[in-house]
């Protein structure tokens, strides 16, 4: 048998005086992911992702005069007096690109979005004519620049049509299409390695033996991780011994030197239990004195004053090409997703350069009273009605139902210092948006 | 010279009476679309699907009784007088699949999440102890159950863990994992075909000749199809004629048979010009008649009582291997990514079983006052402040300006009856997030 149980400890009790605040740790987790590189990537695959550089127009937007309409191409002074029938000297569909000049007294017949010609300021509209092809009666005079779109009346030359920072969806790739540019300088999506070691696991799809269960903490990690942007991969073996966990760590982290790996993100493994691979493999020479240091095991362990996921651990591993931010989540399911949306997905969306790092939150109206624990921030599940304004934990305080994770549209956040809210009191919500 | 102006015509007016209402459109288009199919793909692929089938758990969760702490697995009436000693028989770390039974009188030492081993009914924490390896004192009593986790009380076996229907995030994946299940039945997302077939149309990254433009709605729309869950492909080529379109179109549908595209989606080309190749080819045929026949090219073209995007088209296209759903949306990007909002995005997301296939619809107060065309639903682009609850539009009602656009992140709704909007008041806002 192995030595006695150390003082740390993972169980969901404990001094909340001695503990981190949240505020605290979100910030060293975050201060562990550096902006990521540019990479630049065709429009195809440029969906989701944010743009690392101001999108400049090389050119103006219409490029070129062209029409408003479908119609005739004319100068506005012959039709002073209307009806007047027009000689149709040429056809402009949209594309022409050797279009001629128009003389005076003569109409083109013109196609929406084709350009105008050279002395032509106006068109008119097809329904005010006879839609002759040889010779146009018109109807209707128009006003020089009617129905007519001027170049740049879009997007200027040099204009920056999209900031750095934004995130590219239908709307933005269109916009940069049409300003010519065929590939985009987009921020790299931060590489985890979303590790699976606990040796009760058994991977989904293998049958159990009593006492083993089915790993659902790494495909919901990297699942959670490509939802923030970046690209999880799940690494999943049994460790023997720090040794062999080391040296698997490091066999993986080598493999991926051409795209290093950006974090590990583990799971579990890391409470007072006797078995603890991770935590020792993490800590086993770092020095309580000296925290931040940078010896490769730099990994500190801490208890955060929250509910669930009070176990955490951040700092960094020291593999073979290189330091590498590490963070250690909770092994509990519920626990390890509440931990993730409160201190890795905004790390990995600010990394990105995300617009919007933090989840959208909104306060609504408790459906029911609850509890919460006295110096520790409360994370519940819920369910909100958005047309009611109201919001239902789903589930209880319980961090181990899984199940209720999974019917919950979002968080409820109740303060430290809030022991009891009632029905119908105001709470903030983070909104999980499917 | 070709003919003269057909009837049919694309631009921005014309007689609302006389228009298909958005409704009924969108209701054309819908219909269009059947149910996908149910294909299996890994828990690593299955995130943004949407669950084809409702997902029993075939076993209960947790699969047995287990700790929810470190400490010592007992028989509660054992610890009847505290303090007491007892032997430490045995040791179940996590995963322990062979541990033995536990004797009365004596303590097994446990980590959290290991099962119970039969004749233990209780887990005294280790904090509670002195945290013994050959004999533990035990301070404080326990009930019988404290600490433990029934076997099912997260999960039943046999319950429906995850409804058909239901989109898989992360926290969904996860419980499809820990219930065993590798690989989930999901709906096939809907193969589109986009089309760009202007004869002025340059791709973005190509140079510009005077007339030409860079073709901005094909890239648009793939990644609008994508970003509704469906697979958008773009199929870029400049036709000759309708013969050729043909050509090429059932080319492209034939090279596809074996994961057959469920939607031809175009843009452009169906205004009352008279290089409309697109709707020629689609409509050449078609009996104004018999407007909803199948001899192969079954296109309706409309008017629809919308601001932008009044030019609409719907139906089927007879191809090489059965008829191919067709819709067909005006050429400006704007009025094209409108359409694509109204009518294709909620087709599709229908189509494939999604929960939500509508926008999120908020009211919000308008900050300046707008006007609207009499008898046509206008939609035009703004910027949601959600602190304020107060909504602006950005660049006007003109339908060319992508650069407004590219802003813009919702959508605000003027019904038919309405002409002018005066600040502060309320109107219907479709978030388009991100």
């Amino acid at each position: 048998m192995r030595a006695g149980h150390g003082a740390g400890h993972g169980h969901d009790h404990g001094d909340p005086a001695a503990m981190r605040p949240v505020a605290e740790h979100a910030a060293a987790v975050a201060a562990l992911l550096h902006p990521t590189a540019t990479e630049t990537v065709p429009l195809a695959q440029a969906r989701g992702r944010v743009l690392a550089e101001d999108l400049v127009s090389p050119h103006p937007l219409p490029p070129f005069a062209n029409s408003a309409m479908d119609g005739y191409a004319v100068r506005a002074a012959d039709l002073a007096d209307v009806p007047v029938a027009l000689p149709v000297a040429a056809d402009v569909p949209a594309g022409r690109t050797d279009g001629p000049p128009l003389a005076a007294g003569t109409a083109h017949r013109i196609m929406t979005g084709a350009a105008m010609p050279d002395g032509a300021d106006a068109v008119v509209q097809v329904e005010w004519t006879d839609a002759g092809t040889e010779t146009v009666a018109v109807e209707r005079a128009v006003a020089a620049g009617q129905n007519v779109r001027g170049a740049g009346e879009d997007v200027t030359a040099g204009q920056v049509v999209l900031p750095a920072g934004t995130l590219l969806g239908p709307a933005q790739i269109g916009l940069a299409a049409a300003v010519g540019v065929g590939a985009v300088p987009v921020r790299r999506r931060p590489r985890v390695l979303v590790l699976s070691t606990g040796s009760e696991l058994v991977a989904p799809g293998e049958p159990l033996q009593h006492g083993q269960i089915h790993e659902s903490n790494g495909p919901m990690l990297a699942a959670a991780v490509d939802d923030a942007g970046g690209r999880g991969e799940l690494l999943r073996f049994v460790p023997d011994d720090v040794e062999q966990f080391t040296r698997t760590l490091d066999d993986a982290l080598a493999a991926r030197s051409d795209d290093p790996v950006d974090l590990v993100l583990t799971s579990g493994g890391v409470s007072a239990g006797a078995y603890e691979v991770v935590k020792d493999a993490f800590s086993r020479t770092r020095s309580e004195a000296e925290p931040d240091h940078r010896d490769g095991r730099g990994v500190a362990f801490t208890k955060v004053a929250m509910q669930p996921g009070m176990p955490q651990g951040s700092g960094h591993h020291r593999g073979p090409t290189g330091d590498v931010a590490v963070v250690t989540l909770p092994g509990n399911p519920v626990s390890s997703l509440v931990s993730f949306e409160v201190f890795v997905r905004p790390a990995l969306r600010r990394a990105l350069g995300h617009p919007q790092p933090d989840r959208p939150r909104v306060r609504a109206r408790l459906a029911e009273a609850l509890d919460s624990p006295a110096g520790r921030r409360q994370l519940r599940r819920g369910r909100i009605d958005a047309v009611a304004g109201t919001v239902a934990p789903v589930g209880g305080a319980g961090s181990h139902l899984l199940a209720a994770l999974a019917r919950a549209d979002c968080l409820l956040v109740v303060d430290e210092d809030t022991t009891h809210v009632p029905a119908g009191e105001t709470v903030e919500v983070w909104l999980l948006d499917g």
